[in-house]
């Protein structure tokens, strides 16, 4: 049956890095007055506590070994959805328009004219380094941040990196854990295997996982401290902040002493 | 009266772009249980409703020919706070860590032994194109976006926009405004009079303003329009997403065929 009464709209939610408090007051507002909530796999389910107990909740996630959605399904089902039931909340991981490909959803809507609005989330670039005190700019350190996808449409390292490696920005490379030996390389390439480096998984989250090193050794730290895919990757001066680093300053301030 | 009960501790917040309700659920839930709110010119009053209405409330942000704190001076309130009154709520536009000298505050703080704990907030500079529909990546068109500050510690520009104007990431100018010249000629050097740009002032509050043009109208359509600093600078082939870019493409596409 077609509920007539109701009328069709998306609107898009980033839910930030993970923890549930992280989302903003005006996402879970819209959770709330949701019909329809389509999530993500990056999503934890407590935050769909926010959304009505009648709201209908869909998993259009990707999780290794399991059957996963096309973006051209999600953006099917999130149109009939909202045909269908009204009001459509479509529940991304971090900020919608950081690599969610949020744009193609609202375009693919458009289409349809349905209405949308957008509702912006913690993008993990930021706030992730930021729970851990360190800053992605610091006055004296870093004038700016270059924030950079690991994994392209096309699976090859993205040639934004090529040029990020370059430069004095802080370097974000989310979805690069994969290949983070090539993305050492790159670093290594342009004579800076001293530079600091953060890896970190499951920010904001219980299952928080933080490896600090510098980039000639992160590849060693990120196998002794356990850190696994999705995590998102640091290069920067700022990483030096972090209490963890402090070690890794004095061994490398006496080994230079020392020849 | 010092009251002796109240453990000294200091909680950085992002208050997010402006729209109190883009503040995150553990944003308000630090503003309800302070003792002492320290906010900046960025933050809208609206959004210290969330407080206690005991808690003290101290403006320490800077306007135009008002008497401003220095830095030093936030520093060290923000620490007189805390050793008297408890949990002191140090309120900053946008996210702490996107120049807003977060991280001096939780140095300084370190230095008296006071436990801090930061919340990130949304960062303008993803949340404001993202509340207008335009995404700082988006597949085919941008892998990477570059954030920088139009406006350093000297008053030059920083040298990172220098590199940023030759890639192909989305750059982000925050505080950029007053520099609008120097920039647009930064990106002609490049040949890239014809890349779309957006100025936004005030995103996500009734006072919004929105310009968008390409690089070598950009500074004509900010007069136009009334944008003021302080704004926020977009350029990139993302901004044509934009339904206000459609004329101006249609425009060039006419002049192209005219010629």
């Amino acid at each position: 049956m077609i509920l007539k009464n109701k009328e069709p709209r998306i609107t898009l939610v980033g839910a930030g890095p993970g923890d549930p408090e992280l989302l903003t007051i005006k996402g879970a507002n819209a959770l709330k007055a949701a019909d329809v909530v389509l999530y993500d796999a990056l999503i934890d389910e407590p935050i769909l506590e926010y959304a009505h107990p009648d709201a209908i909740k869909v998993y259009v996630g990707k999780r290794s070994g399991e059957h996963s959605y096309t973006q051209q399904a999600i953006n099917q089902l999130m149109v009939d959805y909202a045909l269908n039931y009204g009001h459509v909340v479509r529940l991304k991981g971090g900020d919608p328009f950081v690599f969610g490909r949020g744009y193609e959803e609202l375009d693919f809507a458009a289409g349809y004219n349905i209405p949308t609005q957008v509702i912006p989330g913690l993008s993990s670039s930021i706030s992730v380094p930021g729970l851990q005190q360190i800053p992605v700019t610091h006055r004296g350190m870093s004038e700016s941040f270059w924030v950079v996808t690991g994994t392209t449409a096309s699976g090859a390292l993205s040639n934004d990196l090529y040029e990020a490696v370059r430069t004095k920005a802080t370097v974000v490379v989310l979805m690069g854990l994969n290949k983070l030996p090539e993305i050492v390389k790159l670093f290594q390439n342009e004579h800076k295997g001293k530079l600091p480096v953060a890896a970190i998984q499951s920010g904001s989250t219980a299952q928080e996982k933080l490896a600090i090193g510098i980039v000639d050794t992160i590849e060693e730290v990120v196998l002794e401290k356990g850190v696994k895919a999705p995590a998102l990757l640091v290069f920067g001066e700022v990483v030096s902040l972090h209490p963890s680093f402090q070690p890794i300053r004095d061994f490398y301030k006496v080994l230079k002493e020392e020849i």
